[in-house]
């Protein structure tokens, strides 16, 4: 069978057809979003992609299994309302029901999710999590996203505002975090962390009259410590085991909260690979509940950007615990 | 209909017959664990207390509509065994299997769970959390026990050693924990910790030439900075409103996780009653995610040490997510 996922970004709005046996992105299709619109013209943009992929592939779109909408924000599946979402116009904005009427589909079901559940889910049903019923998915890049899947459920808060890993404080009157809290492990853990840290520490090097070659970087980017640290240079070393040893505390976090069978890593951090899961694995070893060696394995996500896709299509109705 | 809970403590055995519709503990016998024995005496004396219970009332144990341990430790309620428990000689100790031998009993069901699992249960069943289908218990004692219900359901982990709220570093780098690792919220939210830092406080008043009531205490416990605050006195103030931040700090994390809606607090700490709920309230409050005021409702634990008697007598299959 087919269903369509789409995964509504603060930039692009995609629309993917998904084989649901093989998890496949048959056709994809994508416009900006043109975040300040009013919800009704990015609702119009969605309808209209997911009608022209299906006439592209003479897909009568009523004869779809489903179709899901990944959207930022606050998002309650069992009303496909979105409460609200930091980057777009949505306050108590009525998505699925709007979709619906937009496309005019009879009998296909329309659902919503929060982003980064999607994008856990999409993980579990065809990525990285694959096979395994309990796992969680952070996402390393601007901020730490995270979603959690229980027992092949996403898991949901009395107000869908739950699994905000990014917002547990790690370094208790730490870093002011944009939430409000101090020392959260997204102002650790993210790639706009690692950039933080990269230049406090060539400030660092300037003032004492240490060399280091991250001060050659013309941009200071995620990659600037990792890529200095791999040529050799000491001062970009430390920095990556700064940035490696926050990253594997809240990690331990969510391994005693939740004992997860898999964590996946995605976002911009996670180009990184293997090395990346090689650095974290004997310091979250290390600092296993009573000594255990974890049973959580660290892997790095597999559906990169479509995985937002693939989960909103694989979404459906009772997903959530 | 009548059910059994046990409670298997470090120090006591407890075991009460529960009215499962009213939860009233209509008999109650204990007996010292001995926990230095080996398991399957301690077993003998679960299974006679059973018994005398039954008798004295009247009851064919054969009618009971189950019977729950709450046990420390790593308990794997679909065996039913208990993979280790730091204070008892238990190790991969198949309790529910003997026990049923011990008892003799035929079609009765018997249930395990981890102790601080079963409180939390016993409280989402009867006590503070009731009616509430989302709720997590804290329990503020030697050390921070933890219980997390989602949906009715107990949060299982890939191994049975999931919720260690107390083992979530809240600050990085911080005291060392007996779980291996440094900052965990336990080593600032426990009794242990009020205390250790009610001690720290007299000794810095000391060396400063400072006075404080708290000097006069003839044994420093968790009581010690609460009745002090109280009367008014400044150091004990700092004191109080230090572990509170702390215990405000690990709740917030709890409710940007999870968003219960309660939060249950027991343990010594919690006998406070009000004055910590109201306490811990603006500041939990003013650290919510994205500005929002908490709609998770903090509790005072009204079960008690009957908790685990109760909510062992309450475990039925199917409760794990």
């Amino acid at each position: 069978m087919y269903r369509i996922g789409i995964d509504l970004g603060g930039t692009n709005i995609a629309v993917g057809l998904v084989n649901d046996e093989t998890f496949e992105i048959v056709k994809k299709k994508s416009t900006p979003t043109l975040a300040d619109r009013e919800g009704e013209e990015i609702v119009e943009d969605m309808a209209r992609l997911c009608h022209e992929i299906c006439d592209e592939l003479g897909i009568n779109i009523n004869d779809l299994a489903g179709i899901g909408v990944a959207s930022p924000g606050i998002v309650n599946p069992n009303t496909g309302i979105v409460k609200r979402a930091s980057n777009l116009k949505f306050f108590y904005f009525p998505l699925a029901e709007m979709l619906a009427d937009k496309l005019g589909v009879k009998h296909v079901p329309i659902y919503t999710e929060n982003d980064a559940n999607a994008a856990a889910w999409g993980e579990a049903c065809a990525g990285a999590c694959r096979g395994s019923s309990t796992s969680a998915m952070i996402t390393l890049g601007t901020g730490v996203g995270s979603g959690i899947i229980i027992n092949d459920r996403i898991l949901s808060g009395s107000n869908y505002a739950e699994g905000e890993l990014g917002h547990m404080v790690i370094e208790f009157g730490g870093i002011p975090c944009s939430c409000g809290r101090r020392g959260c492990w997204e102002s650790y853990s993210s790639a706009t962390a690692l950039i933080r840290m990269t230049k406090e520490k060539i400030e660092e090097c300037k003032a004492a009259g240490r060399y280091t070659s991250m001060m050659k970087a013309e941009k200071i980017n995620g990659r600037t410590a990792c890529d200095n640290m791999r040529a050799g240079d000491e001062a970009a070393t430390e920095v990556y085991n700064k940035y490696i040893n926050y990253l594997a505390c809240g990690i331990n976090n969510i391994i005693n909260i939740f004992q997860p069978e898999v964590i996946a890593i995605g976002g911009g951090i996670s180009g990184e690979g293997q090395s990346l899961i090689d650095a974290l694995t004997p310091i979250v070893d290390a600092n296993m509940y009573c000594g255990d060696k974890a049973r959580t394995r660290l892997k790095i996500a597999t559906l990169g950007n479509d995985a937002g896709i693939i989960g909103a299509a694989m979404l459906r109705t009772g997903l959530r615990s």
